[in-house]
């Protein structure tokens, strides 16, 4: 009986903790699109609460951290629920850190709104919203044990560079007709950088996943060796 | 006398545990310098041993979470032992990142190397000396639970910050004055982005080693209201 309340309790720490992470990765997903939504709709007050939000993000990864040890510390779990929280322990710090992208593209999307409109964005949003797709899949994976939905997310992080590098290419061909872009068109650069470091993040999460699930380290490994 | 036994060897897995990621620092630490040497020096071999390291550090990355999950799995250690382990696995992420930005530095040296001379460098092998340092002290900090020299650091990733937007700014202007060197200006951009990024995740290394020593999480605090 003792031993069954224990068990009950735990779990229920266990699920805690799981709940706390994905409503701050909903959280960073919003900031992503509202970021974003803040550039093409040229609207800064949308950007503004990026940067309100990205407090209680902030918040929500020391509680986590501090949720995760405080349960390795009295429950001393092993095996399946050990990488759980060690896994828990490195994702919280990937949706913190993506947290801190989106304040970067809102505060870019501050600075561009001031300025006249370089461009009509065709790629960006097409990159936004697979980056947080990846990132919504990886977390996913991580609630449902589904390590191919994981190990799509990371064959996914290859498009994503490929994306990134056509705006490059796509933003210097401005720069260097027009030099009166290149301040504005830098910008744009970043935004895409920050995405691409975005998507980074979200295949940090799903390899992650996939070890939690399998045991199996597939970082550094060639995703296209992998089977799922 | 059992118990002597095991507390022995469980302080000698942990010594093992740091000594690891002292040389996974080590490494990554000869990545920057080699990375900014090939550039500094338009030396390209030196890039390519860079690529080469970079995949023992990742091998080590993989070895030094198996070993402290390994640990925690069969130690149950608490308080300031498991805090210097969850915070290991921490680290060791971290310091992978970086060897992954060095990379990202060789890779831009070895573009920049086959292209004419831009400028003489005067702040980009400033800011690589002060990133290096930034790493090397974390991970001192790490090693003799030292908060002070921990906290220094913090305090140093302002600087690097104003570095970088000096950098950027120089750059804007030769873009500007003369679009045929837009795409080289923007690779140096890149560059010091990523020494900033060294910069910041040897900050999150310092963060980490004040939460190992003290049990205070200074991350997302504004660090000069923070007392040593």
């Amino acid at each position: 009986m003792e031993r069954k309340h224990f068990s009950q309790k735990f779990d229920q720490e266990l699920a805690q903790l799981k709940e706390k992470l994905l409503y701050m990765g909903g959280l960073v997903e919003g900031m992503i699109r509202e970021s974003i939504g803040s550039l093409l709709n040229r609207k800064s007050s949308l950007a503004e609460q990026v940067l309100v939000k990205d407090l209680t993000v902030n918040r929500l990864e020391v509680e986590i951290d501090e949720a995760a040890i405080q349960i390795l510390a009295l429950r001393q779990p092993t095996a399946k629920d050990l990488r759980f929280l060690t896994t828990a322990l490195k994702i919280g710090t990937d949706i913190e850190r993506i947290g801190d992208e989106a304040v970067n593209i809102a505060e870019r999307a501050i600075e561009l709104n001031k300025e006249p409109h370089l461009k009509p964005y065709i790629d960006i949003p097409r990159m936004a919203e697979m980056a947080e797709q990846m990132l919504k899949d990886s977390l996913d994976a991580f609630v449902n044990h589904n390590t191919r939905l994981a190990l799509k997310v990371c064959k996914e992080d290859d498009f994503i560079d490929d994306l990134n590098r056509q705006i490059l290419r796509e933003l210097l061909t401005y720069m260097i007709e027009d030099p009166a872009t290149v301040s504005r068109a830098m910008k744009i650069v970043f935004v895409s950088k920050y995405l691409e470091r975005i998507a980074d993040h979200s295949t940090n999460i799903a390899e992650m996943v996939v070890y939690m699930v399998e045991g199996r380290i597939i970082r550094h490994l060639d995703i296209d060796t992998i089977e799922d």
